[in-house]
């Protein structure tokens, strides 16, 4: 068995592992990495036409061509969830492989959304799988996608039963015991695949070195609550923005609405996108309740009539890191002809993802929205990603005999590896760190 | 009227203010600030014998010979709650007034304690006032404590009705609408005060740059609950560290031991201190359920019975800032001949004080655990201090004429003169940004 | 006397004192600030139309209204030093006062060229000030301008002799025994003022919490040699960046390119703007050894040779805060059809300064500069700020009554306030920590 | 040939490479890790007796016990240079050993200090090589040491001679083409190692992410001379602290203080184990124009005489990372009965090293210091290490066919691992990035 680290093992960003055992290989995840398309962009999902090769020279989409041999042995591309870092270069990278695609339905449908917004066709043919339920790859190859808690929905574990063993592919996953959408993890499985035998596991490592195990979304909600339902909102406007794709933090949002007796309108490309598709699967129960404006026209209008009534909504819209031409952004500006007033409430329901760009966006949108006498309540959010203590017992659950750290810049692949080695595996020998193009023999 | 910013304005620590109104003058908290003391000092209590004008020369105690003049004319010295940043101080600089201690049952009885422990003897009367109820300092001069939620019991506003009108003292508080001890704040009354009018708010700002509202004690609740009854901890030890004083995050950890079938033993002297003088009053609801072991031999033993049974019971201790000497940082030394095992869990319900030392304590403990293998939680957490949305809705309750931010280093109190520009208030006419040492008269 | 702190009181930017002597009103500096319109503007001059009133309102230029009603009183408006901090809101608020503004012959020189470009003309007269001479403003107001070492040329302490006494105005300035350009500090003239009585000090404090004698240019120039003398860059391309307003350095860039035998080229309009008003007074000696390259054009044509001889120059131009549309941000972008080989030399010789958009803009074109695999060497600088000790030596030199500190954020001002008690100054009554918009009176 | 990464590799301390080729093993440095032992110790030598197991268990020293089976074949213990990280672990490890230790006439005279004060006697014998020297270590081995810049005297590369080819170990260094004492880098030689292969170079890391070229020792001697020359000092004490083995820095002081004319006292015992070492070998030109005191009393009766005749000496001594015990830390500390005036000046003549107690006792000490109202100059200083552009030119020099990051932690390995890879190098077939305890097979 060999395994190619192709992208996100030197970065948080462009997901791309390819698996090769005996004669075949499996791809999981196909993602983008967005810092080095900063200056070519305006929103999240444009690319303004660059080719997939100047997408690698930048940066942004995994290079590929260092697999370039084992082209005509791929067999599947596996998408674990509908996040851009893990399947916004299959529309790139795709159609170099003769091969299926597969993926949760929700995956799936936002893939589908992405790739018609880019009026992108790919030859390979979208194989939908549900949660906890496994597919035929080829006659040796076994596919299951295992449901796991993350921040967006459907989101899973790629366990790949092959002739040599059992891999697991494990970006991004918290354990979240009390998940507002969704089910909670499946420990019964987990604890059966670690029983029958894993041979490796590529686990994330975002917060390998955090000492904590990661909230539930019951305390972002919990948060949520205490902002929307006990602050002073008196015919003010409420606005709470999050990540588009986090349906469930929108969720949250439309029942203390509701309580509230307050209608939500969702503004914003991106949000209808992610709602649209998660919908077309029968994701969003409040889908009748909220009214979602994409285009500028409409966007506009609804802003129109929260002007006259301000107390009668509550709006989700885009511009959780600051984005430029989001939704709070154009706002900011005065480009939608919509004002903050003093006394209006804005909740920043997300972190501030850590790179300098989105840092200096936040503030730059922070600022103007202060001068416009809005009050800002930021940080309403817990993490979707596992902390140390999580992947001790992910790790504790599963007992691969080979581990390898993933999905993070090389300080926190260390810091995985060095709780690893707490737990009795040896360096270079049974966890093994590496960068972005390497490969490892197992035997 | 004349307020003497004693100590605490340019500083998180030693807060000592001094009102004069007409030809009296009460004094507002006389704490202590700890960095100074770091290198002299074991445990968070002892002071080594150092005089009040060493301790006021290094900086450890608020240098109230500023105020020299004005000692014939002090009436009250008030203690708003009983951390040590606001009553560490009495002993050494409250027999130089010729007046009484006021306080709430709590914050008495605490004093009490420390001046037992420490065999100060003072001359001044200790007064002691339920929270929400009044006394008549002179025939011009009526005392309010107006209760408040903080992360100590029995915390209060201090409100002080003059003949120049009404002065707010608030240092320290948070605007809890769920507390797990004690009533949420008297919002009616500060409505009321508000509307009757109040001269002079003094106000903590450590958190005016922080654009939340802090989160409910039950929000730190739910995290302990997660990690207390979802990780899995059969047959290991369990350490939750915490302040001492903060009884009601103590009352959690004993809830969630109940359902676990555990026993809590509490360690360590500070934890006896506080957890004593708070039943002498009657306000630990648990203490009859917790065995309390303060003293070398009994923490010894109680560590020993724990060893052979370490599923058994969940220990409560000190060493929440890695404090050298403390319980936890004793037995990562080896001094306590109890070991921590892998698997075992230790909670740290607190955050870093963030100071260079507490910081490299933390580290050095958490290091030494780590080697131990023990499992660390951190930062199960909330803070007790109001954050900027919190402070906005407290000056629009309070409507004063003027504000002066306290309880911080200058950043901290010049985001809260910030916060009140944007509320109205003018720079150097309503608002009022001081230094330790600076007086303002306010005609 | 009153003094108000009408700007860069409370943020480092937008300078603007008034000083009231009598019925006689004196302002010190008209500064921007530029953060807040960091997403209206490409380069850092241009303001796209914007008015004096939305530029107050987003806080890019001092709110001058709180002084309306000193209008008519205004003698004189006396500039500092050339940077835009200080002069760059002349344009805007300049014709509210019926008066003339003066300056060392270099700043009114690159005022007038600022101008031009933005085709303002302003009715104030400009009066030109030699450094070290005198000026009267009136009757009963002397102006002198003392030099002082700073980053650009000609920088000056402006000294008003009143009738209440002396008032010193002292943004921006270092204390440098070896500059590269211009002489060394008139200490004796100084310590003549101190011994004479200074009633005032107003004095900068962005370095007064670092406990620094800030570096002479000198070694500046030392880093910069090693750098351009020793590393290989046969046949390399070698760029450098820096602020236009620092000719001395590009001076020391003239001196070491004349030792590699290269021809010196000089890219981007803001370089031209300050160079050229240098040199219609005769301050840049090496004038005719370098080429000045503004327009679009003369760029293009000059890198196209440069491509083709990438050995015979060095190349100095604008981008050390990664601005966007700078000379090294449009060749990364690919928009001048040159391109960064392997081993080219790119220099940073300056420090990004501390605001996320610069951090952030400084990153991208890091990121695609490295892509280009160009070898980057930063820091390459020294402040021309005083540090707390440089502070220390000034202030006892000039022994002022009063001391304010100023260009600053709050903590940075508290610093020199504590350094002011360090010294024997009395918080409240000697030294005095003001915030913009707030009026201080000394009698 | 095979190398493995015993300790250094995931932290930086306690540098230990195992090399392997044939039957035959060198061992390149045996350090210690200071920060495990940070609550052990006083002084920065002592260890308290702990035993080479309890020193290994709490990670202070590398755990050998993971080449146990190449025991009997190890041939050389090679020592790169004096300081403790690298030499430090001798006295615990190396008479496991059946071999001699290697090293330049500073660093074994240095080693024999130590053990002579932990009166450790040791089995190995010691073999003493001039930089720029080889020997024979067997018949397939030779060694040579290559003389090479750093911030202590007679560093040296390891070059290797094996029958697989030639290995280079590189830890620690700089390339200083203006060194105070010694020579500059010897480029020829290298370039000639180049053109005849280097097989492998195992190269530090630490500053691997930095874009600069270190800057000379002769710029930190800049900085001094400003500070010591241009201050007012007159009839002020002047103290100098600084790393104790930076015999070059201490020259440049004792030149300043010439031209002052003081006199020179050097106070703590670390000063006269470095300085004793070098002079017994002929390093210290200035060794007869300073007075070295070691002992208490000695080093009162020079503060006594100090006290009386401030303006006479210049005090070189330790503390310069607040270390507990250190000079500085008792003289703030009131045990040595001298006290610093207003206007005495103290020159951190050094960095904090980055672990949160070096920056806690730091500030503690900085603190007291502070309150004495010295004045202190921190950071006059330059680094010992490489920046990434130093490295770049140090790789090209070399040409190894594999390249191992070393000295560092994770980010820092895999910053020197990228910038392989920016050279042409391919990750995990010519760099490999390891952790403590890896092995790696070169064929």
């Amino acid at each position: 068995m060999e395994i190619c680290a192709v992208g996100g093992y030197s970065e948080v960003g462009k997901n791309f592992t390819a698996i090769k055992v005996g004669d075949e290989v499996v791809i999981c995840d196909m993602g983008i990495f967005l810092p080095p398309l900063i200056n070519y962009q305006g929103e999240d999902t444009e690319l303004r036409g660059l080719s997939s090769d100047q997408l690698i020279k930048i940066g942004a989409v995994a290079d590929d061509t260092i697999i370039a041999e084992w082209k005509p042995k791929v067999r599947a591309i596996v998408l674990s969830h509908a996040h851009l870092d893990h399947i916004g270069a299959v529309q790139f990278l795709a159609a170099k492989y003769r091969c299926p695609v597969y993926g949760t339905p929700f995956t799936i449908e936002l893939l589908k959304s992405l790739l018609a917004d880019e009026k992108v066709r790919l030859p390979n043919e979208f194989k939908v799988l549900n949660p906890n339920s496994t597919a035929k790859i080829s006659n040796t190859l076994k596919l299951e996608l295992l449901g796991i808690t993350h921040s967006t929905l459907q989101a899973s574990l790629i366990v790949l039963h092959t002739k040599e063993g059992v891999v697991i592919y494990a970006n991004d996953f918290k354990l979240d015991n009390h998940p507002v959408l969704g089910k909670k993890p499946n420990y019964e499985r987990m604890r059966q695949l670690g029983k029958d035998g894993v041979k490796c596991l590529i686990c994330e490592s975002l917060y390998a070195s955090v000492d904590v195990k990661t909230p539930s979304e019951k305390v972002a909600r919990e948060l949520l609550k205490d902002v929307m339902l006990t602050v002073d909102t008196k015919d003010r406007a409420i606005f709470v923005t999050t990540f588009a794709s986090h349906i469930a933090r929108i969720a949250s949002v439309v029942d203390f609405a509701k309580k509230l007796g307050r209608k939500v309108i969702i503004l914003g490309r991106s949000m209808n996108k992610y709602l649209g598709a998660a919908n077309k699967i029968g994701l969003v129960p409040f889908f009748k309740d909220v009214k979602i404006c994409s285009y500028q026209g409409e966007v506009r209008k609804a802003l129109k009539e929260l002007s006259q009534n301000r107390g009668k909504y509550v709006v989700v819209c885009t511009g959780s890191q600051g984005e430029p031409h989001s939704i709070l952004d154009r706002i900011a500006e005065g480009d939608l002809k919509f004002s903050f007033l003093e006394g209006d409430v804005i909740v920043f329901s997300c972190k501030t993802i850590p790179q300098p760009m989105n840092i200096a966006n936040r503030k730059v949108l922070e600022d103007k929205l202060r001068r416009m006498k809005a009050r800002l309540f930021i940080d309403i959010h817990v993490s979707g990603h596992a902390g140390r203590e999580d992947l001790r017992d992910f790790i504790a659950m599963l007992k691969p005999k080979h581990l390898i750290p993933a999905h993070g810049e090389s300080q926190m692949e260390s810091a995985l590896a060095d709780l690893g080695v707490e737990m009795g595996y040896i360096v270079g020998e049974s966890v093994h760190q590496m960068k972005d193009g390497q490969r490892l023999k197992i035997e």
